[in-house]
């Protein structure tokens, strides 16, 4: 889009006033980087959107703890390679002493300071390793640092994700900057995220926490809960948006400033989804799956859905297989209500099944689309009005071989 | 068990005035058996229960509507390799045809007739190969046929399953005998069946359909309805028992002797759909989900099933790893209530995790346990008095491989 620049190599560290580093502080037994922190030069409003997993993860908890009783934060400590999950009272209480750690070290407030944590779960945080961490990325905090960040937050992910992209708004440059990482347990049944994902977004409008929420809550609708890799869900999903308001434009509720920042920030967060599913465990190809024509958008959801996380789906686009039937078999058991004889499936642009049988398309011409590295399985069921999409991937040998040896 | 004893290479020919072979059509390029006739000397009388896929396949169709209309039958015509789903109008009329054509050389009505297709989706059923296998099948049908009944009827299934049992009713020796195959798409979230399953079952006891019916019902309710495989569902499961009472013995409703019948049912009903899992597409394992404790039935169900279809869980059993964490987030997001602080897991009898947390055994105990053949993931939520259970196993290269690469 021309309206939204991106910023070549831009990432979290791209609005103004923002610093942040990646570590190798010994999470990994690897000696990756492991560690990040994130810095706003000044108070940054925010939102945070988090898991609905039950055993939510001791990071997550303060996370939630900080956004209903922290008016700003200044700073986020990350580190991957141990998920500080099902770690009990210990585990809350490292989560807590990190957020105290690092605001000795920020001269901040803990209540500044917000944690996340990806990996492995049921391990106690090592707290030295937390320590060595900070001393380290302190040290080597940088208004360049966004994409060190970014790779420190990786765990399966192959290649990091940071990006950031610029926008006018009363004749003022201002910016949205992002990291992501998000591989295995990706899944788009959640009220709001749903991954391993952890999402950090850093912006430079100024925004009420209230107005961000909500922007951040309608967004992640079209564009987080929108992916879905194998179906899990995570006990450490966390988005936080801050903006700390130093391009000095503010954005107001019903404003035409707001609807532009709702779409900037839309096409970072759309970005990072699909990148997300595109860099799944193991995954060859990115299927956008579309449903038109529902009589209820739940039921366009239900049939999206279940071809989405279909195993046998999943496969065959795995193994470049045009398979129709499998596509039809999920459809007919998602649970929604249409009627068989009505529905046409396309591979991009070509018919596949018409009126519930084969539309004679050969074989050929269907594989070629299917050995795509992207394409699309649209389902017109001609019974509404209704529509909804999402996008997944294939699974392949790699993403058991991944899954079966993951013990890091 | 004692009073249910098993029969050497019994099968569905193993009950008194049953019929059975096995031949080779022509349906599988490979030159395997794939067509399968199943004959009661005598009426028979029935009951079914069928996939609640919306794309129901046009045999489901036939056999739903015998159901309905007919008091008794006497054949089952079944073929692998096609499964006459999603063909329309031109489907149902040839599974009709095939009845008419079986009905013709048994010299039946074609009312007296079920048939059954399995294979892939979405080709119309080549009338010439039904016509063949119908010659073939009706030459070599014997009293002796059930086992090559059974190798007919398989797709990627590595082995035929087959059994039979007898058990004593008013001092008369009665007996079950039953074939099913089923690899792929076996889920358990069904009314009644809920695989790439059919299943046959033939028994020699004299019971009205509306009894075997409820007898069924109940009985899948614990057997195949608690089996998982992949999660997906298919277009043509379907249960058929056939009751022909040439033992003489009859069950009356609240009987002793109908307790008996339903718990030898279930036997036979269980010990197959164990094999079903152990025979999924890529098994190397065979997993026990053990949900207690639960405040309602369907906590302890949505529990159950999480865990049971988390890709992640099954990729970590194929990798034999211990990995407790994948359990507790497939609790956490599985939509149950429950207390996380109070949740303990066990594998076999060994602790895993402690009210919500490690419970400190040694990686080495639970990785002997997980690198078994057969093994019980055991939940106890200490939250209410409920319990469920079901079966399932992991996912390895295989599975990925063999539905990357079906064409068939």
């Amino acid at each position: 889009m021309d309206k939204f620049k991106r910023i070549p190599h831009g990432s979290v560290t791209s609005p103004r006033g923002f610093q942040a580093t990646g570590v190798a502080a010994g999470f990994k037994r690897s000696g990756a980087l492991d560690f990040a922190l994130l810095v706003s030069d000044v108070p940054a409003n925010f939102a945070g959107a988090f898991t609905s997993c039950l055993f939510a993860a001791a990071p997550v908890q303060v996370c939630r703890k900080r956004v209903l009783a922290s008016e700003t934060i200044r700073a986020a400590v990350i580190n991957s390679g141990n998920a500080n999950a099902c770690t009990g009272e210990s585990g809350l209480a490292n989560a807590e002493a990190t957020c105290v750690l690092a605001a000795n070290k920020l001269k901040l407030n803990p209540d500044d300071v917000v944690v996340s944590s990806t990996g492995r779960i049921g391990t106690q945080l090592p707290m030295e390793t937390i320590k060595k961490g900070l001393e380290l990325a302190v040290a080597k905090l940088s208004a360049d640092g966004g994409n060190s960040a970014a790779r420190a937050i990786m765990t399966t992910d192959t290649v990091p994700k940071s990006m950031a992209i610029e926008f006018e708004l009363d004749n003022v440059l201002c910016r949205i900057g992002a990291m992501t990482k998000g591989a295995g347990m990706i899944d788009p049944s959640l009220k709001v995220p749903h991954a391993t994902m952890l999402c950090y977004i850093t912006t430079d409008v100024k925004i009420s926490n209230e107005l961000l929420a909500q922007i951040v809550e309608s967004n992640a609708e079209k564009s987080f809960n929108r992916i879905t890799v194998d179906g899990d869900m995570s006990t450490n999903d966390t988005v936080i948006v801050m903006a700390n308001g130093l391009s000095k434009v503010e954005i107001t509720p019903d404003s035409a400033n707001a609807e532009t920042f709702r779409q900037a920030l839309l096409e970072v967060m759309q970005q990072l989804a699909r990148e997300m599913v595109m860099d799944g465990e193991g995954v060859t190809k990115f299927v956008h799956v579309e449903i038109s024509n529902a009589q209820t958008q739940n039921d366009a959801k239900l049939c999206a859905e279940a071809i989405a996380n279909s195993l046998l789906c999943k496969t065959a686009w795995f193994g470049g297989d045009p398979n129709w039937g499998r596509v039809v078999a999920a459809l007919g058991y998602s649970g929604a209500q249409f009627t068989p004889e009505k529905v046409d499936v396309f591979y991009d642009k070509l018919p596949v099944v018409k009126a519930g049988g084969d539309a004679g398309t050969s074989e050929d011409a269907l594989s070629e689309i299917v050995r795509k590295r992207e394409f699309t399985v649209a389902v017109d069921l001609h019974d509404g009005e209704e529509s909804y999409w999402v996008w997944t991937n294939d699974i392949s040998y790699d993403y058991v071989k991944i899954n079966a040896d993951y013990h890091t």
